[in-house]
């Protein structure tokens, strides 16, 4: 578990899109956000109180948390001052950037001198068990998708919440660093050793009450040429009972990989039913989660539509659509 | 690449199965192997001369290799004098256990003011890129399963045998630690962190003249619920033009996971097709490889006949028969 609430640390970037992080903890846990720091020159703003490291542990903040995604992913030396004060007020500091703050001579040694712990979350130091393929109690719906980087946290944090909202027992499962600092905890899956990848994904959500649903956060593509392992890994140590696809129906290829054309949603589907069912007989897609972030509002609901009847699954784009046709399937579940 | 030829140091085991390792690299790699060493109650012999660690580092040797796996996993306190005659007498180490040489402190130690290194092939420290999917020149082979343990890496060393035996210019690729120690170099493809698995793969089998083969030694199987994902990540990586199905005919479970039953012949090679063709729409079955240990002789080859009428691909058991059918179907690849 990382201590939270957390102060978001913005540096001094200038482009909102370096701050995704940041925006993604504000609007997905609220409660966990508490203020934001920010160096002389940056440009964005989250609109959240403007606190320095000692105002937000006068508040209760617990870790300062990166938000941003400097580029080139290192830290730049002008912001370690920002890292020791705020391991000076009494802070843990939370990144998920390459660069491990581990690395960083003084920001480590200023931790161990304080007894401050530093969350590299992109980074494991956990060892996991070989996966066992031994079916656990409770329910698990698992995001996967025709690509990388469309939408599949964003699905699973909007279907946790609109369980949650309908009064069942969920939990948001996180698989990546974004994740991991939105949920507090969570498996960095593709930064887990090979051998141990569904071992890690079984350990992630486990056994729980018959009608409790973990909402695990899919990553890669099982048509990825490069990630399609940990996907595999990560749907068989799921065992999910429902998948959700999600997709971009303007994307042709690849997001990183354009020699490779995204495959149709009937063969993603039948792939992805092929590879659960290993592990849960008895898994089945639920629905189909289309990201139209580049559509007008009427053409995204014209496809919605569309594609609901082509595919004869509850169809929804998280950002626009309400929920309530999943979960009304993932009530029979 | 590790240094050979190679001491192969036995410890006091006393069972051959615990020795599995040493008579691998004895049968396979007889140019690498110069003698063996053995402490007091050892009951186990490959026939080799009988040498210290001095006595090989003057014939030649270059590296005392830990051939045997003691119950555990660990390397036994009394066998770490041993360890340390061979750094002073100049050899370095090899190792595939889990316990690692560097974190035995006098072994460490002692290899750090001599000079020598320590290799613990089940480790990887090497970092990798990313894969690209881009095809690769040369031309590449490799061994899947309908499971594990079941022949991957003798049919590999057996094709790459056969295939410069017949002319060609061919190299076997290790993607486990016997495979490494008997190839001297390779990549523990089970120890990557999940996010390289491909781009591993990509490594080891770089690209080469058109008509070289590489023969990649697979690991785990498509139907594994704990290893699939490094399955599937060496099969996009590995970008195979020919594809050899390791089977055991006898076996009904998975060897580690009897809740799962062993998927038919026809599955295994249409699931394997499907992830083979992602990144080489090429790919295709050139082989059967039977483990038939468990049977007499007229069995087995009454079983590898009709193995290879019912597939229509040259079936053959890499300890009994030739691989005469399987060389003809690569020439015309």
């Amino acid at each position: 578990m990382i201590p939270r609430p957390y102060l978001l640390f913005l540096g001094d970037v200038s482009d909102e899109p370096l701050a995704k992080t940041a925006f993604g903890i504000r609007d997905w846990a609220p409660d966990a956000t508490l203020g934001q720091s920010r160096l002389p020159g940056c440009r964005v703003d989250l609109g959240l109180p403007e606190l320095s490291p000692g105002e937000a542990a006068v508040r209760g903040a617990k870790s300062m948390l990166i938000g941003v995604a400097p580029i080139g992913g290192a830290i730049p030396p002008h912001w370690i001052s920002s890292l020791l004060d705020a391991l000076e007020a009494g802070l843990d500091i939370v990144s998920g950037m390459h660069t491990r703050l581990v690395d960083i001579p003084e920001v480590r040694e200023t931790a161990e001198r304080l007894g401050r712990s530093l969350h590299d979350v992109r980074h494991s130091n956990r060892s996991f068990p070989i996966a066992t393929g031994v079916k656990r109690s409770g329910k698990r719906l698992l995001t996967v998708g025709t690509d990388c980087a469309l939408g599949k946290k964003y699905t699973a944090l909007a279907i946790a919440k609109a369980l949650k909202a309908h009064g069942f027992d969920a939990d948001f499962r996180a698989t990546g660093q974004t994740g991991i600092m939105i949920a507090g905890e969570g498996v960095a899956i593709d930064a887990v050793v090979a051998d141990f990848i569904s071992g890690a994904a079984e350990t992630l959500s486990p056994a729980a009450a018959v009608d409790h649903w973990d909402v695990v956060e899919g990553q890669g593509a099982l048509f990825h040429p490069a990630y399609a392992g940990v996907t595999l890994g990560l749907v068989h140590g799921s065992q999910p009972d429902a998948l959700v696809l999600c997709h971009d129906p303007l994307r042709r290829h690849l997001h990183s990989h354009p020699d490779f054309p995204i495959v149709e949603v009937e063969t993603a589907i039948a792939r992805y039913l092929v590879a659960a069912r290993l592990t849960n007989p008895a898994a089945q897609f639920v629905g189909l989660s289309l990201n139209t972030a580049k559509l007008e509002t009427r053409a995204a609901e014209a496809l919605i539509d569309e594609m609901q009847a082509r595919h004869g699954l509850p169809c929804f784009d998280p950002m626009r659509s309400n929920l309530d046709a999943l979960i009304d399937k993932l009530k029979a579940i």
